[in-house]
């Protein structure tokens, strides 16, 4: 018979098999409409929400449908992503979004950056609703968004997680479970205040090896062969010129705002201090790069404190 | 004739092309006498010093011929070995030894963690004096002087590094040009005030996340696979169990002990304010472990900091 | 006429004048009790709330009207003051209390530790609902609450400010007026994060000059009469034997606890977060105090921290 | 007799009891100039030497004897006060001016900051000669200098401190008597440890406030009467205008220069790395200092650490 020898292309094959998916999509900023776009390529119908009509309309030229209220969204949509600023706007978006029932086949997928408890609290209320959620954290940035390669970082059972793998797979590359619900922004929480330790004490390392005369190729190469090494010495060392097509090479743009790391070691600082955890060296990175935003470089990625620390006038 | 068909076991060869060399070894504590015995098993021919009577007539009953003085030991000796314990000791130990003159062909090797400058000190007396010096500390512990797998980072010219490497060989399997004088010293220094930040950056986060309801291995492979990695994530994880076979796993025993660590945090403060150089987790990392000290966990591998932060009543 | 002749008693003459004025409390641990106590012995006439029975009990044992819900207490109360644990509990408080309506003549006055968020959030309710709200904090601990001579933090209008000025005089011997509705708690938190940055540098101070070899009864009067001076040196000398009569000289019994001022620096990283004010030595001190707690010394004074970072064995 | 009714000027009568003192004075630097004028203003004969010409000659103009080395002046001098940049310097000074033997009358004083350990090695050899040494370093800066105001820190036996009070109380108003030899650097040098936590943290303290609301001049009046008080909150705030007078209050000009503090903390971090005593602040507030170094503030009062960390944008 004559479709038998119609040759799919891969494109129009993933949209056969998804077409049938409606996906949700809650908070279309500089991550979301990438995010959300790459869904849209990748055949699901999106159903769209934002405070803001310029987004909405964004992604209404690209073909998804805008919807004006949360909970028409979630009724419609058998994913609903959530990509939203803080603590508080989660938690009163789920409140809002729940509170006339919900369609019980939708998964909630919360990729926002918040704390592992106002995970659990949304989970609890959605699943007291009668549906699904996880939590799902991402990193890799505005350009992991772009090009569909974040990792993302999901808490809630095994059936859950498997459930949302391969739907996450549209906007990621690597999807890891790290165990109940909160356990992903736990993760990602941990992971950047480590990251945020390293990078100040890689710029440290660096600025103290140079002025000591070392030459800072060779002394890269050492600690990158030894014990000293990390992910900010071997990847984006904040040298300049040291990593050829990082931030640090190019005037620190781009990358990982210090901002954004800031955001994250306010949430560690918070978790520290509710579960108790000393956090000597993680709360002072916390306001170095606290003192970095007062000194403007909110939007520089996160490796200029190699900038900020060293002596300006040469001497 | 006979001779040609001797077929040379490796380390009758070795021992062959060594037997003219004379080494002075001075300072035969805990590191340097594995080390001499190393050189002695290697087939060169020790002339050693120190000041405990006990330690040169262990290296004695090995083969060594003991000094009474470091100006006859030094003469008589082809490359002169220093393994001591601190700055002004070093200094001493050389304004003595040259004192009345040097053997114009005696390279003088400084294995002691000190201030650069003392190895730039050192260096200019010495070559004023008609002979040649390089710094070449080391790292790898004990356990490595035992086997022989120490890495050396020295400091001097390329051709005195060329001069040294293969003697070096004989007591360590890496051989690193650091740059000039004072320049091994240097990278030692820095590489470990970065791993002593990495350590209590992993203890800090692995305590976060485990208080916050994480696996100890689910999080770590996430840690190791992502931004958080460093070599004190990976390889000598500060949580009991995480890598089997180090001394996390054993009680914390062996290993770089924090009394070490301190001491060369001890030196990179020092040097840091030498060259006017901010470290503020440096600093603070340097005074975590002397508190650890004060708790008597000197003698314990420095990644007890994490047992030294961790709840103790599991609260 | 009989009556002139009668020579009223300070006490006496104080409950006449108060005896009409009916004070709601909420909250009995052990600060409420013991101020709650005071109220009855100035001749108000209280009514209790708590969610323990046996606090309960206790009150109506000295005369206190106990009530089964905060509703009805605040309507039969002039003042109503709140002496709860945290942050979730004084908002949930104030939320259940005023649900059904407010009595328009009640003064509602928080005296917990709070994020002045929080006050600002409940006065909003209060103000809405009809009653007036200002915040009020205290300073001086178990013993301050037993003697009446607490410090009082005031935020409101200059209004509401005179108008709890007196009735708080029944609780305490200073009533400042710091500012609007949460400025108390943003005193007291800042003056808090002042005094713990303060303790600790007192005690590093003392023990490193000490190890020096400086007498600490003579360096203290040097410091006491210098730049280096504070209350932290002058009035409560972590050094035992400087200051008798204080919980240093004492086994660091008793005073202000580590846990609480590790809760007000939790507070205090909250607000900086919050604000984006960088707290560099204020989030290290927060969990150098969290570390203490970790080591089972949250229930000493606070000043045990110079016990915490000296030498154990004495080297 | 004609003379008994003369009546003595105190400055006069002083003069002559004075006049036949000679004293010496090595290092005519910011500090060295104005306290070796004001001795010479006082009666005393001033026998000078620095190693700058220029700097000698401004004193002979006002009347001093400029000598070409220092031995020759020690030799004519009862006292010798050496005020100088740093420990080698101190060092190298005293070995070369005994080097041929002291005039035992001669009392040597060092007002240098140096570490209490170079001050103990150069009263051993100084003693050695014959002669006698105390330590005597100064707080005040350069207007206690011009002023004669300084506060001097001896470290010396009690007949030393007798012999030196009334010379030294020529150039200031408080003379300490801190121990044996060395405690009065150690002395000062903890003082202004204590003193650089106090700032930064009164910094943090009053830039929290404000950002939260409350309102400088109320708040520094509740700290002041409270437990969050110290020298830097009552005598030099940082928040200009609190104190009239003060360098806050003139652009962070005059003062106690960023540069002085972080060199005195840089003391402080070497005595505590040689003592084994833990500064996790002190070494914090080290580098903090250091930082604001490379950022071209240290040439400003070190209060300028608050306009360093508030928010540049006002945001």
């Amino acid at each position: 018979m004559a479709f038998r020898i119609i040759k799919l292309t891969p494109n129009f094959a993933r949209m056969m098999s998804t077409s049938a998916t409606k996906v949700g999509f809650i908070g279309l900023g500089q991550m979301g409409n990438r995010m959300a776009t790459n869904l849209i390529n990748k055949g699901y119908k999106l159903n769209v929400f934002d405070v803001s009509p310029e987004a909405c309309d964004a992604m209404k030229a690209k073909g998804a449908q805008v919807y004006k209220t949360t909970q028409e969204l979630a009724k419609e949509s058998e994913f609903v992503v959530t990509m939203l600023p803080n603590n508080d706007i989660v938690k009163e978006t789920y409140e809002v979004m729940i509170k006339d029932g919900v369609n019980n086949k939708t998964m909630f997928v919360d990729s926002s950056t918040v704390d592992p408890s106002v995970s659990q609290y949304v989970q609890k209320i959605v699943s007291k609703a009668g549906a699904r959620f996880v939590d799902a954290p991402v990193s890799g940035g505005v350009m992991g968004a772009q090009n569909a390669t974040l990792t993302f970082m999901v808490g809630g059972t095994k059936e859950e997680y498997e459930h949302v793998k391969d739907f996450l797979a549209g906007m990621g590359k690597k999807i890891t479970h790290c165990g109940t619900y909160g356990m992903g922004e736990a993760a990602k929480i941990c992971n950047n205040m480590m990251l945020a330790i390293s990078m100040i004490g890689t710029a440290e390392t660096m600025n103290l090896a140079l002025r000591l005369g070392l030459d800072a190729k060779v002394f890269n190469e050492i600690i990158n062969s030894s014990t000293g090494r990390s992910w900010a010495s071997e990847i984006n060392n904040p040298v300049p010129g040291l990593n050829p097509g990082t931030p640090p090479s190019d005037g620190y743009k781009g990358g990982f705002s210090t901002a954004l790391i800031t955001k994250d070691l306010g949430l560690a600082s918070s978790v520290a201090t509710g579960s108790n955890s000393p956090i000597m060296l993680g709360a002072l990175a916390h306001h170095i790069y606290r003192l970095m935003c007062t000194h403007d470089l909110g939007n520089k990625d996160f490796s200029v404190i190699y900038d900020f620390i060293k002596n300006k006038s040469g001497k």
